[in-house]
């Protein structure tokens, strides 16, 4: 925990007031950067960073505030919008702006009048996907939903031989990540439904979500050059909720012999804030394979990883239905479960992808696939919640789901808390999901 | 064929005279386009069209040529280096320019001085990637790859129960992808050794080409919203060729359940010249499967995939080892096939990718998967010409290969000719393999 700074100092207050709040997602210690608009402006996006319920406005601010000369040109691409150009700077100089940041927006600084003047209530502000992602790329490391969804089409054998020495991933689809606050249309696909010997054109009839964490590379490697455990921490940038919305139907028609393609890449929605490695700091965890199971390869070990290669970040899917939402009803929780159970770590995940020469590029998203916990109910999948489809789920006012119905709006919620350190929030991950096109 | 006019003339000449060579891969008819750099300069790349062993500089020929106001227009982009907004023009907006290019390139041009100072031998150029690959993806539209392959595993089953009615793909990595002329380094991998229970850390063994078609995607679509058969030659813009490096070992351990992942994102090679749909025109055949076998869903088919959704293009594979390299011994062919022998048309590919409403981008690019023809010499792999590696094939210098060494050079080679038409070439895919970095 060598890297603990007062920048953590679970007391430290912002002089914006919002951020003080106790359930803030947003307190000073987390400092997570987004695009934004002015909503209803056609002005180009702008890099911020939320405070409490405010965003601070980074084109502003870096003119606005005083800064030292080496801060200043590390703040020039957030001036200009271009927060890949950021990404790619080295980890001590991200650093060297959470400080400046940090002791900016703190009570008492003495940038607090000039930087008031550069905040827009997080309210007015159009959220944007924050950076140009060149490459997506999906894994499977919830070992409990990777468990849970084998059972169901390989009752004795749900686990793969190659799960436990490999961190299973595939390439997903760039172009069709949103932010939250979209809409999800229901895709149309080829189904064969049970018992047809021929499929048939249809809109998707079990459309789900998936609960997954977002890691955002920040300085790439070149082509050919693997990126060592030990240096994997250097190649991580921030970790925002993704949802994998997938068509469980066309999936099971689709995926073999070379993985899900159309089942998986009508669209995929991200949270708009990155939340930094910095600010996850304090919620580090040891992290190790049970003895019982196969010790990773030399070359996805390292005795960090294994003494704080874990993150303990509290995960929730939340889903209020068409229904709820003109009766004023409030959303409901599906499920709770945590990162800790992942069975790859970030740093593994990186590693791992780029351990063929593989080369990754600033701005690039990696997902860790759906993080189910070890209980039935902390599935983070209506698949894994409703046993494949049989046993649909009561929600509160009485309405039934096997899987989504159009209407439904589905929120991805995370936060990191512990004693001695100041909790820190992932803002919402949502998307309503909208009738397919007319066939 | 409605579409055949005076830029398809076999008997039209260029006052280019090395593209009047009945052997150049560049004739006047074919005008494909490339991103390219004085060879040695740090300008900033330019995009240009093959014409004989010349590049016409797009940048210079813009203000140096005459052009109508609406082809001045449209060479814009070009000039500035940026195919892609080239791409997302319409297809007749695209074939004005290959007129006026044509005209002003074709004998007796009154533009001939003009823009013969625009002319850089090719073999001063340095290629690029031609344009900006948002997104890629790999089809398997090769039946007879797909047979072959799936014998290798299930001799009693090779083909799918979906092959025959999803045109099956699956997202590749953009990074990795470059040039003819690069070189490829083997990649190192988790390997399950025969026999063995616990995996290794090695250089990939059985390092393989696969011989393929690119598509690039000219306009795109909205997301949600599906292309329609009707509509797919408008977002069609060119092919290049496509080598799908694959390790064969690494992937035989990792695919399943998900697909490939770093059995093949560590390099993807394609050709530097997009020839465009236009200069393939005359090469379109009548398409349709065996009545034997399912007719495609309806989404899939139209009248015009029907007559003249094909497209017949020669392909083949050459090799070069090190020591025929060093003998000064030519590259000895390997094998040769045909793009009819496709089970899926580009337009099916195509329609297909955004039936579920994903959103294709001008420069995205769509591999056909591997062109095996129907003969076993006519293998688009190593794995499939020597039986999964059980049969070496020999080469005329007394070497024998399985799969690939390092210091191979493996081109790609592709081009249409019938008669009544000129042939219309790709160029050369070629890339050399070095050895993988020290474990």
């Amino acid at each position: 925990m060598s890297l603990l700074d007062h920048t953590h100092n679970p007391e430290a207050q912002s002089f914006v007031a919002s951020a003080n709040l106790a359930d803030s997602d947003f307190p000073l210690q987390n400092l997570p950067y987004g695009l934004f608009r002015r909503a209803g402006s056609n002005e180009s996006a702008r890099v911020g960073i939320a405070i409490g319920d405010q965003v601070l406005d980074l084109r502003l601010a870096a003119s606005a505030g005083r800064w030292s000369s080496a801060v200043q040109v590390l703040l020039q691409p957030l001036a200009d919008g271009d927060l890949n150009s950021f990404m790619a700077q080295s980890a001590s100089k991200r650093r060297l702006v959470r400080h400046a940041l940090f002791d900016a927006l703190a009570e008492g600084s003495k940038q607090q009048s000039a930087l008031t003047a550069c905040l827009l209530p997080q309210a007015q502000a159009q959220m944007a996907v924050p950076c140009r992602i060149g490459d997506y790329t999906d894994f499977y490391t919830g070992i409990h939903h990777a468990t849970t969804v084998g059972k169901l089409f390989r009752p004795d054998n749900p686990l793969l031989p190659n799960y436990k020495w490999v961190p299973i991933g595939y390439h997903g689809r760039s172009s069709s990540i949103g932010v939250s606050g979209s809409t999800v249309r229901r895709p149309l696909g080829q189904l064969m439904p049970p018992g047809a010997e021929v499929p048939v054109r249809a809109a998707c009839k079990r459309l789900d979500h998936e609960l997954e964490l977002g890691l955002f590379v920040a300085g790439g490697n070149a082509l050919g050059e693997p990126i060592p455990m030990a240096d994997a921490d250097e190649h991580m940038f921030g970790v925002t909720l993704l949802n994998d919305w997938s068509a469980r139907d066309m999936q099971g028609w689709e995926y073999q012999p070379l993985g899900p393609f159309l089942a998986k890449n009508f669209a995929t929605t991200i949270s708009p804030w990155i939340v930094s490695m910095d600010a996850l700091e304090p919620f580090r965890i040891a992290f190790a394979h049970p003895a019982s199971d196969p010790q990773p390869l030399p070359y996805l070990d390292s005795d960090k990883n294994r003494s704080e290669g874990g993150y303990e970040i509290e995960l929730e899917v939340w889903l209020q239905t068409e229904t709820m939402r003109a009766a004023g009803e409030p959303a409901t929780r599906l499920m709770r479960s945590n990162f800790k159970h992942a069975y790859w770590t970030l740093a593994q995940m990186l590693t791992h992808h780029a351990s063929n020469g593989c080369n990754l590029q600033p701005g690039d998203l990696l997902g860790t696939g759906t993080q189910s916990g070890p209980e039935a109910s902390e599935g983070g999948s209506m698949l894994e919640l409703s046993l494949g489809g049989k046993q649909s789920l009561s929600l509160p006012n009485g309405e039934t789901r096997a899987f989504l119905a159009d209407g439904d709006c589905v929120s991805l919620r995370a936060f990191a808390s512990k004693d001695g350190a100041r909790r820190i929030g992932f803002g919402e991950c949502s998307a309503t999901i909208v009738p397919a096109p007319q066939l």
